[in-house]
């Protein structure tokens, strides 16, 4: 950030007057302008045993598989984002949903959550962002060609919830270490 | 937004290619300048029966009551966010956090994640946004002095649940209705 999106001038890094942090301020109209992590909301869609996968036809990860999922919008709910992204991504219409996951990811200022639910008719096909769409067990699963560790990480909890044979709501951090690992916090 | 933050020149609103919003655009050097919700994120904190309340000292909601609670910031997990909140507003440390409420609030372009945990050895006090904290009961709470609906709506749940005498994770929404009144949506 270079310059103040309200008035134009330049901004510099200062800590407000009441406040404990940087933030960059107009160094002419003194509009302080925060910066705060993002929610990417997505779906597991479920029909008749399998889940809804569908493989990025955009950067970064182009070719990986995922599930629908993306930012946020104003003016929507949380559900409504993942149903949204659902329907964009894979054509899909999604029912009767339930919190599945929340995923804190402080290294990149995100926040994941994800929800479950029916996958109305088991229809789906590409939207413009995927390359392909297809309804897996849990053979087959691609763990090697996973597009992001959050998206692994929500089939993992996934299929433990199913072989417990209970859906909890379930709260984790995704930590990247030193050495550019993962490691995941349960809470 | 009226100036690009990137580089000082003008904005204006435009749907970008592959893109099915209205997002603001430089119209020198075509950076989109994306605007998605924010996440407010805060605590129960528990102490012998009782939770720990605070009354605003800043507006809006001036001299009302509120829980520990605000905006989370980059660089931190969603859970440290409320615990950092709970410190800066009421001196308190809470242990053994876990995941109470996750509530949209459409209409204000917010997501509110709330914890319960233990309030550290009972201990609070007001700090520079709080005028007074207390330890309360359920009798105690002066629920027509409340800041906040998703606060109210809280409280609600989280009574509800200790009269069923098990705690789940609940997602809900909460959708202002055209005459001022608000309408809760749980899932």
């Amino acid at each position: 950030m270079n310059f103040c999106s309200a008035c134009g001038e330049k901004v510099s890094l200062q800590i407000p007057q009441g406040d404990n942090r940087h933030r960059y301020v107009c160094d002419a109209c003194e509009t302080i302008h925060y910066e705060n992590p993002k929610i990417v909301t997505g779906c597991i869609p479920e029909w008749d045993g399998k889940i809804l996968r569908r493989k990025r036809a955009i950067e970064p990860r182009y070719g990986l598989w995922t599930l629908p999922a993306g930012f946020m919008e104003n003016s929507e709910t949380n559900m409504q984002g993942a149903a949204r992204e659902t329907a964009e991504e894979a054509n899909a219409s999604i029912d009767n949903m339930t919190l599945f996951c929340v995923f804190s990811i402080a290294h990149i200022n995100q926040v994941y959550t994800m929800y479950r639910g029916e996958l109305v008719g088991g229809e789906a096909s590409p939207g413009e962002e995927s390359l392909e769409t297809a309804l897996m067990n849990e053979a087959q699963i691609p763990w090697q060609e996973i597009a992001f560790p959050v998206i692994s990480e929500t089939l993992k909890l996934y299929y433990t919830d199913v072989a417990e044979g209970r859906f909890n709501t379930h709260y984790g951090d995704i930590v990247k270490q030193p050495d550019g690992s993962f490691i995941v916090n349960y809470y």
